[in-house]
């Protein structure tokens, strides 16, 4: 009896000290399984001030370009391309490409891909295009 | 005879007149297998002022904290853990995790486990720590 005491003695004189800080995952195919829209970036995680988000992309997007920044495409599942006026690469999960800033480029997916992106917070889908393509921005999920 | 040629003249005049790009994806696998070393990032892509790392983790590191900026963590394959003052978060393949800027941290593998590595160009493994599991800064592979 003394020996039960004295530990939960402890254990409430530890739980007055300090906070128990709980460290947590982001696990990428949980957060994907929350939406079923398509060209609607959610953010997952900031780094600093850049946001990584989620994507589900499915079709044809527009032509746009990012004046201010490069963006990072990782495909997660599923396969994309993403044309230039000049060529295109096409990704499969596990690739990455680095869209230059300024580039116009146009993100296709024939079936649904899962991507994640890399960008700077208050990045807008659509880039300095605008129209009825651009998505809500800050959306976490 | 005379429509060959006309294409061929068509692709000369073309060649001419832009050079083609080519747009090549990164790919972590074929990045991953080009190295055996453990706890020695090496840079595939930039972002801006940021690097996309890619390292093999064995074993245990030591406690280091990086003062200036937050870094992310993504598994690719393998498990992993990372070891706080008041915790620790284990992670799988698919998941990531933010280390905050200034935050005592200590990642682990038991078995080998290969990561992606989000933080800005010129960032230390060891941060502020130094000491002797230092890696050389700014490889590329």
């Amino acid at each position: 009896m003394n020996l039960v005491w004295q530990a939960h003695q402890e254990n409430k004189s530890e739980n007055s000290l300090r906070i128990i800080m709980e460290y947590m995952p982001i696990n990428l195919k949980e957060k994907l399984s929350k939406f079923s829209d398509h060209w609607s970036p959610k953010i997952i995680a900031q780094m600093n001030d850049y946001h990584f988000k989620v994507v589900k992309f499915s079709g044809d997007f527009v032509w746009h370009r990012h004046e201010e920044t490069d963006e990072v495409f990782v495909v997660l599942d599923g396969k994309m391309s993403i044309q230039f006026r000049d060529g295109k690469v096409d990704l499969a999960p596990g690739e990455l490409f680095v869209v230059p800033k300024g580039l116009e480029h146009k993100p296709f997916a024939e079936k649904e891909c899962h991507i994640m992106l890399v960008e700077p917070a208050g990045t807008i889908n659509t880039g300095s295009a605008g129209g009825d393509r651009t998505a809500a921005d800050n959306v976490w999920i």
